[in-house]
């Protein structure tokens, strides 16, 4: 997605050469009208695919997924990281390893709001080893719900996210494709 | 807002005869169609306040603030609770007390993203003792940005929440106010 990719290069900010920032725009201040430019693009790429619902995982993926959702007409299910304590008893878990922080943490969703009739795309900001898409399908998975596909906005195409997930027989559809860093600059996939 | 009221008595669930779910629609599961009518509702309430951007907290209130953006064209930034490897060190903070955890969390936002001359509405789910929006509300006024009013979904009634902000000189606008419950029901504020 050409927009996109004019969006990372301008206003993202590489780190320590190897950590592409994007919260000015993506993930800490969040730009609602170029979220509906990625509605629109994700609906083009799964305008042939039965959906009823989109999953993410919060933080950062909330805010996407529900502009997403508006192009799709269908409700959108967050995975919790943080249970509170008025969270229900009765869900799906999934444990899921953090690279960046080496902890396992917990990803939760109520049984209510999943079900066996659902077709599901996932929709996450970032996409580095899959693990919490792994995390969000294994869910989907138990509640026995089909995962139409992924909708990802920014790959890491150097890590091997693409390659676990398609193996679990999941389309990935990613807007922009990293395929490094070269003199602190990233490098996108033409 | 009637609509609220409604979704609240027919969807809402009250557990322990004290406390309001309202995970099928608004914080677990998102009804994305709805968050768009709160959007109109807010837009009405604050149609003659000016407003260049809207403040919320991770993780609830960042899909409503995103759906309710889009009516007054502005970009989101959601205070994180859980700062990641990549947030920058260059933030405001401020200290949250949580009752119902019983412990000091700290909110953060990047100082890139909150400027002297941002007018801020603050977007949130739930108004209670006010803790988390006085502490929105800090990091503002550290900005130096001006706080022109504070949208909230649903507020209690019979907690001290209201009366804590505006003692601030902040406009408060909710969209239910729960006056308390009653044989497992909850009271809504007619």
């Amino acid at each position: 997605m050409q927009l996109l990719k004019d969006k990372i290069r301008n206003e993202g900010t590489v780190i320590d050469g190897k950590i592409l920032k994007v919260d000015s725009f993506l993930n800490h201040q969040m730009d609602i009208q170029f979220f509906n430019e990625m509605g629109k693009e994700f609906k083009k790429r799964f305008q042939d695919t039965e959906i009823n619902k989109i999953i993410t995982i919060e933080a950062s993926g909330i805010g996407i997924a529900c502009i997403v959702a508006q192009y799709f007409d269908v409700p959108v299910v967050f995975a919790k990281k943080h249970g509170g304590t008025n969270m229900s008893t009765n869900v799906y878990e999934s444990k899921v390893y953090s690279f960046t922080k080496d902890h396992y943490y917990t990803i939760k969703i109520a049984k209510d709001y999943i079900k066996e009739e659902d077709k599901i795309l996932i929709i996450d900001d970032f996409l580095a080893n899959g693990n919490a898409l792994k995390g969000l399908i294994d869910i989907c998975n138990q509640a026995g719900a089909k995962v139409q596909g992924a909708g990802i906005v920014i790959e890491k195409g150097f890590q091997n996210g693409r390659k676990v997930i398609e193996k679990l027989g999941i389309r990935v559809e990613s807007l922009a494709i990293i395929e490094g860093f070269e003199d602190g600059k990233v490098i996108l996939n033409e």
